[in-house]
């Protein structure tokens, strides 16, 4: 099932790839330099020439760090990655079917067939994403939502992850499973993006820079949906919709550039293998231009919208509840997590059985594959003549949804109810997969049963002006798919790529209506799908302020800020820093002038504090106290001992004897305390160092109580001494925010910037800090956690006598007493104050 | 022409609109309390039933608070704006038409009647909006980009400029002369916007956020461009690319949803109107679908792109040459700005005698209006078969590309290059006018132009399948439309716009390889039309970074910024404020702690300093002190002088002496200094208090020298007290970079949060300011101003040794000095702190 991962991970993984990136970048420069270096004094015969070729080649590196270069490389590849994962599917849809229709003479066999077939794949899936790469699994957008807000998350951009995904996406869309293949390409095309920027950074400076890199993934994800569908506009969109908050309209012609040269080779592709004969949309309509619908029609376009709105919302819902299920029942999830791959086949074997074309499968056209459904709903003819389904004469596919008993209402009404479940059950299977494309073909289905109806109800259409204008079923459906898949993914621009997809553009209107109405709906009452996964997940993320909210005008950043802040001041010992490490777990720590005076000087990350400590009372300075100690006891004593091993590891149980004293002397000297309390503060340096030293103790126990005493004291006088921040990465200017800023600001400031958390000062002075997960909360309004408070929605005449400014008032005395002779403001009018803020 | 705005008016306007709103808020609130509070008191009859009916009153107006409501409001009323201009504009076109076609017996009189009609139009038009809101001249969208930025422009959002704006964009248009209405439909709906969000105000509280009301202005701008075109997406995209850089996605739903309600009820009313059958796009066409293009056409289709990149270069430069051309030649503006109507007359004229369908204008399809001329280009129908024009059939408007003696090339290169200019000479006439529809249709007639060469090289289309497809010139001018119009307006949306308006999408590979083409060349050329207005408008403004400019990764913020910033300390005395106030004009003044320590508490605006000063040696003080000196004077001498009038006037004088005097102590207690210094740091209190003061000087001059001494002793003393900061408003949290931030970061962080300066710290030391002059220089490579300076670009590997660093030794020690025994940082790795700015 899904996995949960934590932010520190991403922190350890951000730092780890700072050091791998510093340490290669010096390597290549030396080698780079030493090429030159070795070409100038070799004086022979092609001297000239040679020299030629590396300026040549410096010339080309030079070339290959322009964005554009890149931006095509990436669209080529994610075309070729597309059209190849697509002739693959084609490939293994094509056996299955080949082996069903051979096997026509036993129901059985032809059943063992269909079923075995798509549990093998998905199986094989499921095993080789969660061997290779249990990254891999998914949909991959909710983790690329993360990324781009500047989370790092670890192992999601390998080239491990890369083969997982691809050979895992081919396989389960191969199956012929309700699965989609949009969201895993938004991963894959950021995995390609990622892989290449570090191809391409062998060659040049350029593609070291973070901040480009981000630029570059957004660009990828809107290649992702643009080679996907061959529907550039509309993966730029979607990709912008579904992965930012902020966009950069600087970062337009990238995503523009990238996916249509992709789009634009994905298409090319086909051409030239004989599939089509030019360039034109994946699933080409050909709806009538002059009349393609009745003003009157609109209102059955309007209920599609809404209908769709609540489909997507309870898509949504089923999805989350069916993988809460599995977690909650914890029998199940001991059996499910002991043998990997029951889940997966399970749920292949079910979906499998009940498609199974002499099964049930004959009532909802079971053995159509997703691409074939999509084709045969979009069909331009009316499959409800004159209220006779019978009548019409079904050719090709189309015939599957024919059934000489039933009625093609009922069909329709099967396909699209047990697609659904089946489609939010599928989609939460542990293998590479998205959710788009199923929900869409639901849509579609559920507009081609509107449709239907209207032909069924209007056998002459609504027009009253003398020419007949029939109804256009296939217009439903294609108002259906981009409604339904709108309200599951809370993105318009489903508009978009239903246009690009079918090569029409000519039911805007009745589109656009339709996913607008389906957007308020769902997002009144779900989240995104997306959203969702992100909070099953627990991946750090910050909600939407929603729709027309106005109270978060209204609720201040000092009604939700955290005022009992952990703090170290310029001056502190190290005792302190040891406290304030033991008592919290933020990652990072404000550092302030003075205790009395609170202004906020910068923030210092945990792990620089921990490095700090632990080299106060870390091995070289030990092993120098000792030498010292025991130069000074040598001329002292003058007793000259046995140099050497014994000396050596004499020395190690000391150290050993530190290390256990430290802890205890951190409380009190006299008190022996357990070791575990220290763990927190020293979690790494210990982790590193007791390995080499747990063995040596255990050979030396004896120690002198004389030599304990001194050390403890030592221990003692160096907790005393002031903190040397000289060695330390201080960031000097953290992102602050005042009391007055308002929720909507806050909110604004922190998904612009992808802050983490902010101070809040007054006048230089800290008093307070908003990190994500108050804010989360705030706008969540589950706002009865300690320490947060929230005013009533709308209270917008504040009253002077809150707790707030009584605090500020103590505080404002405080810097008062310091410059005695001034004054400071008391009142700041708040609107004013908010406004220059920014 | 194009007139100048200062920022200061627009923070005046500012300061204006607060105190207004303020006023109106506390005046609405009171008078809604009271209508309560008598319904309470009132137990007559109908009591319940008011208060039922005030209750209900209270529902509907929260109701009238949501967003939806006022987005609906807005497209519709920008729905029937559009729909009331074009009609109108339909109409006046109609009657010079019929005016030329009824004078056809004399060639003069219909010359005359051809060119008399546009003048009188424009002529009154230019003079009309001249008189009532000279806002109104021009497109509109460099204003609003400027506003969304968070600038706020005098007199651009109110109902006169609304009024001037329609009435004269119906008749600039109505004229026939090559302009455009979408520009202006922008600021008409953001007028729109404002208004409906001035009287919306009157109901409910939420209307006063200004936030919001940016994110309504934002959401007004797509549908300004929606209702236009009758393309809600295009318009939506086309807004985000032309006003904003950093686009908010949770606005994006407002803009699609009221430009889809925009677009729908415009396109309603055709319907209604029996304009149309159905809703359909505007300007419809009917290519053929099975086979749009063949890919061997895409290299035509490529150079259409490219070509019109450097057309839309062309038509920016040119325009912008126009402009300052006129504004050079001092004899010509001279003369233009004393008859101001004379240059819209002029180009008119011209204009209009080219066009004359019998002279001229019979080579260049003179008699088609400009959307005439579009369906025509359009028209899926080819000119040129088998390369005799002769043979086709032109029926309808299509014959007036037809001329007897001259062959249809010759007819599209004269129309395109005689447009070309007029378009651009045209759009500086000062008239509320756009210049993205005469672009766009100048871009058709070259794609046509393209198209129709290649039909008559190819006359049997270039597939060797077998069968016959020919080539379709019209999909050539669909491409060249969205390419020129792209090029000019550098936007990608051009190609959603094109879709839009033909109801097309078949050709959306070319359009969008031509469109991302025609970027590429014009971006690296030229401007776009807009940013090239906003310099000529001299509008505050931020350049983009522009395509790959890797060196702004490499240039950081203490390359660029400001070292001797202004500043005041929180223990400064009334004298350094005074001195600061004199030597700078900047516009916010950072607080200090000491000068020693330079530990930045806060920013404080220049007008809240000089009402400062101005409170501390203003009337009333002045006034107690003589009142208590006269105390102290009667009590000494036990002299009981003339109280009433003439004790009054002496005063009076008195002040006056203390006025002069103050500006005297400012600078040396003895020598006379002139009036002058002081009028920059008192400017408003002095302008405010001297008309009241002169007259009664004049009556009395005579002064004791005696109490000269005294009040100068006095104002001596007042200045040197200490600044009491009690009623000022500070900004506690300015907003601060590190020295390290690369440029390409403020970039981001500038336009991001529209800032206007940002104070560069150092552990809470202030070492720096940067402003948007300091970005924009460094952006712009025109570094060589004093106090800015640029690294080289591409200096990846920064040495040690730079000034900046020994700047930071040395400030570093004065801190160091005073917490003498503790140690502080000295380095940081750049690309940690950097990335922990954030």
């Amino acid at each position: 099932m899904y996995g949960r991962y934590t932010q520190e991970l991403g922190v350890y993984a951000k730092e780890e790839a700072a050091r791998l990136r510093e340490s290669g970048q010096r390597r290549s420069v030396s080698d780079r330099s030493r090429t030159l270096d070795l070409l100038e004094y070799d004086k022979g015969r092609c001297a000239k020439c040679r020299i030629c070729t590396v300026r040549c080649q410096k010339f080309l590196i030079s070339r290959v760090g322009e964005d554009w270069i890149f931006l095509i490389l990436l669209g080529l590849l994610m075309a070729l990655v597309s059209w190849v994962v697509d002739f693959c599917i084609a490939i293994c849809l094509q056996a299955q079917k080949w082996m069903y229709g051979g096997l026509d003479s036993n129901v059985f066999l032809q059943y063992l067939a269909w079923v075995t077939y798509p549990v093998v794949l998905i199986t094989f899936s499921a095993g080789f994403t969660q061997i290779l790469a249990p990254q891999a699994v998914g949909s991959g957008i909710p983790e690329m939502k993360t990324i781009l807000r500047g989370v790092v998350l670890k192992e999601y951009l390998t080239f491990k992850t890369f083969v997982a995904k691809v050979i895992g996406l081919t396989c389960a869309l191969g199956s012929g499973m309700p699965l989609g293949k949009e969201g895993p390409f938004v991963h894959i095309a950021s995995l390609c993006a990622a892989l290449l920027s570090k191809f391409m950074s062998l060659f040049g400076g350029i593609y070291e820079n973070e901040s480009r890199n981000i630029e570059m993934l957004a660009a990828a994800c809107a290649v992702g949906v643009g080679c996907c569908f061959a529907a550039p506009i509309g993966g730029v969109l979607f990709s912008i919709e579904v992965t930012s908050t902020f966009f950069a309209v600087r970062n337009y012609w990238r995503g523009f550039f990238a996916a249509t040269f992709s789009a634009f080779i994905f298409r090319v592709l086909a051409v030239w293998n004989r599939d089509e004969e030019t360039i034109t949309a994946l699933f080409k309509t050909r709806f009538r231009l002059d009349f393609p619908f009745d003003l009157q029609e609109l209102p059955a376009f309007a209920v599609i919208g809404i209908a769709s709105g609540f489909g997507g919302a309870l898509f949504v819902y089923l999805n989350r509840l069916i993988v809460q299920f599995i977690r909650k029942q914890k029998a199940i999830n001991r059996f499910l997590m002991k043998k990997r791959l029951l889940y997966p086949a399970l749920v292949t074997l079910l979906v499998s059985t009940l498609t199974f074309p002499p099964g049930f499968g004959q009532f909802m056209a079971g053995k159509l594959t997703q691409k074939e459904s999509l084709v045969t709903l979009l069909d331009n003819r009316t499959w409800a003549k004159q209220g006779i389904a019978e009548e019409f004469d079904y050719i090709g596919h189309s015939q599957a949804w024919k059934h000489p008993q039933v009625n093609v209402f009922v069909t329709l009404v099967l396909f699209i109810v047990m697609k659904f479940w089946m489609s939010a059950l599928a989609t939460t299977i542990p293998v590479p997969c998205g959710a788009f494309m199923p929900v869409f073909v639901i849509g579609a289905a559920f507009g081609r049963l509107v449709g239907e109806s209207m032909a069924a109800w209007f056998p002459d259409g609504i027009h009253t002006d003398g020419t007949i204008y029939p109804i256009v079923p296939g217009g439903y459906a294609v108002v259906g798919a981009a409604a339904l898949s709108g309200a599951v993914t809370h993105t318009v621009s489903t508009a978009v790529i239903v246009f690009e997809l079918t090569g029409q553009i000519s039911h805007i209107l009745p589109v656009m209506i339709a996913v607008i109405l389906a957007n308020a709906v769902a997002q009144s009452l779900q989240p995104s799908l997306y959203d969702s996964i992100i909070r099953i997940k627990k991946l750090p993320y910050l909600p939407e302020l929603g729709w027309g909210h106005h109270e978060y005008y209204n609720i201040r950043v000092e009604d939700i800020m955290v005022r009992d802040v952990r703090y170290i001041t310029l001056n502190c010992c190290y005792r302190d820093l040891h406290n304030v490490l033991l008592t919290g777990h933020l990652k990072t720590l404000a550092l302030v002038e003075s205790a009395e005076s609170m202004i906020l000087l910068g923030s210092i990350e945990r792990a620089q504090l921990q490095s700090l400590l632990s080299q106060q009372l870390g091995r070289p300075r030990r092993l120098q106290y000792i030498r010292e100690r025991a130069a000074a006891e040598k001329k002292r004593l003058s007793v000259v001992s046995n140099p050497g091993s014994e000396d050596d590891s004499q020395r190690a149980s000391q150290e050993v004897r530190f290390q256990v004293r430290v802890t205890e002397s951190s409380f009190s000297p006299t008190r022996p305390v357990p070791l575990k309390p220290l763990k927190p503060a020293l979690k790494r340096s210990s982790v590193v160092e007791r390995p080499t030293e747990i063995p040596t103790s255990k050979t030396h126990t004896h120690t002198h109580t004389h030599t304990q005493i001194q050390i403890a004291e030592w221990e003692e006088k160096q907790l005393d001494e002031q903190v040397n921040f000289n060695n330390c990465k201080i960031d000097p200017a953290p992102f602050q925010l005042v009391e007055r800023t308002s929720l909507h600001k806050t909110h604004t400031i922190f998904s612009l910037l992808g802050l983490d958390h902010a101070y809040v000062t007054s006048i230089g002075r800290l008093i307070g800090v908003v990190s994500l997960k108050e804010l989360r909360k705030a706008i969540e309004g589950s706002v009865t956690v300690k320490g947060v408070k929230v005013r009533p929605p709308l209270a917008s005449f504040r009253d002077s006598g809150t707790s707030s400014s009584e605090n500020e008032a103590t505080e404002l005395h405080k810097l008062w007493d310091r410059h005695k002779s001034m004054s400071l403001p008391r009142e700041h009018t708040p609107s004013e104050s908010d406004e220059k803020s920014q």
